[in-house]
């Protein structure tokens, strides 16, 4: 087939995750099966990857091991690590999502903080030095998707970087699932337009001048998930809130049914116990998303598993099929 | 009994909320039947509140209406209308509140905004004119009880006041539940003690240099109900995120829940829909509980049904009796 011929790679920084290599180099495994049109080119410690590969039976023709000698972690300082440690898996990563046409994204599982300095310092788009915004997909009650953007790289925000939000958030989900028009919303504690605090109401203003997004006003925290609005703007410290606590109050329903579950000895319950942690497990939705940068990167959780690590991977690989880009 | 020989009233503005005075009125016969050492006085329609009444075998003995012949609005402006509609149900509740010294506490159902601007007007502690916060007491993951403050009467706040809350929240904690020694805690996007935005991270140094307060330190939102803190201090914007965030997620997947008990045909995971609507109903669990006031007030939901205003009625007879407030 023509399409299969045209290939597309994706770099996967192996280090720095909570779980170890092992779980990455799993998780690009299986994204390997989902897509045939994909490459993947792992960074980090050489042996335990190529081990892992094997043990897992990769195709080691559509894999490419980069080695690294050193790693970025939580105690590093951003700034200070990305200059610095210029053998670390994730600065290598970063120079080949740059420099490599053929590749389309990258998957980190480890320091915040570093791969948002990174990104700004590597893939910042020319002429602009945006400060990146770190954007959350999460399932809607509509059945749709909602990307919550900023959740957490911005906590001090000025009203135009909320307008910045709203541009990224709307790029992304036009590209990322072809929405002509995404809807905008912004975050307040009151659907009433004189809602919000000082921030949320200078921003209102604003979005609602801006002719290229299509602004559907305030939306309060009830329905921050419900899908009224495809992009849901807030400041950082907000998103945050929205997202942890979401998954806090999803996490706590879960366990009670299964409390309930062993006091009633009533195993259909646990069926339900299942598919309600498939439809509410954050985690393995996927990760954050850089927004504001030249190429797309992916920030999967610390502690994230492989089912994480290949839902990460299947966004990229969408991403780069929506916006056809095949080298 | 000698205990049953003193009493305690409360005065409830059986007017302004969405579902009319009957609801309100039923709800307060059935805190009637609850404490035998409770009256009640309902304010607002003569008429209708006496029909109610005598419709529910309401004790008349232990009931007292008193006539109004106004009723302040969602769309009234909350100032003008505490000073101009004097005959209104809820000026006249207030008065009631602030003379009567067996009056132990207020209800109503109305106007948020009215609501905190009549407490501040009426019920200001002496030598202080205190601009009052809205609590909620929500259900812990451990089973005690979380004192969330503010979630909505202030919401651009200085340092100093989230201090304010912390303090109101303690001296409500230690009333209600007997806490010796209430733990507080702040709510940021880590719990690291350098999370926050400016107003959490200048907040965190001043509550930490307070010895009256028992800070155990910044609280992130998958954990703002697990009971690590007792109290939960926080501007009322993001409190105002949390407690609707929370009831959007709870009420989703308990709709989830009865989708898939339709899906399947097995009529046990209804039982379970039950349970957890119990357990997640904030409406019904109780109200919004005015602080930094002299006297106990409780701003129920405007939808709130018979079951909420019993238990918001409950409440103020549990503060009452903790604090050995007979006459």
């Amino acid at each position: 087939m023509e399409e299969n011929a045209k290939r597309i790679m994706v770099v996967v920084d192996a280090m720095g995750s909570d779980k170890g290599p092992a779980t990455i180099v799993k998780g690009a495994c299986q994204a390997l099966e989902d897509s045939a049109d994909l490459d993947i080119c792992l960074v980090g410690d050489e042996k335990v990857i190529e081990s892992e590969l094997k043990a897992n039976g990769a195709p080691m023709d559509r894999v490419r091991i980069v080695g690294s000698s050193d790693v970025i972690t939580n105690f590093d300082h951003p700034v200070m690590a990305i200059q610095k440690k210029t053998d670390s898996s994730l600065v290598k990563a970063l120079t080949i999502l740059r420099d490599e046409p053929s590749c389309v994204g990258l998957v980190n599982a480890g320091s915040t903080g570093a791969l948002l300095v990174g990104s700004m310092m590597f893939l910042s788009k020319p002429g602009e030095r945006v400060r990146p915004a770190l954007a959350a997909v999460l399932p809607a009650e509509n059945g749709g998707f909602v990307c919550l953007v900023d959740t957490g790289a911005n906590i001090d925000c000025l009203p135009s970087m909320l307008v910045q939000f709203a541009h990224q958030g709307s790029q992304f989900m036009k590209d990322m699932y072809r929405l002509e028009s995404p809807k905008v919303g912004l975050l307040s504690n009151g659907a009433e337009e004189t809602k919000g605090n000082k921030l949320v109401k200078d921003t209102h203003q604003l979005l609602k001048d801006d002719d290229s997004i299509n602004f559907v006003g305030n939306i309060e925290g009830t329905n921050a998930l419900s899908g009224d609005c495809d992009v849901l703007v807030c400041d950082g410290f907000a998103g945050n809130q929205v997202l942890k606590n979401s998954e806090g109050i999803a996490r706590r329903i879960i366990m009670d049914i299964v409390k309930y579950s062993k006091q009633t000895g009533e195993p259909k319950f646990m069926e339900l116990v299942k598919h309600l942690a498939a439809m509410y497990d954050f985690n393995s939705l996927g990760g954050g998303i850089v927004l504001g940068v030249s190429k797309p990167v992916i920030k999967a959780h610390g502690a994230a598993n492989e089912a994480s690590i290949r839902n990460t991977i299947r966004m990229l690989v969408n991403l780069a099929r929506n916006k056809n880009i095949y080298v």
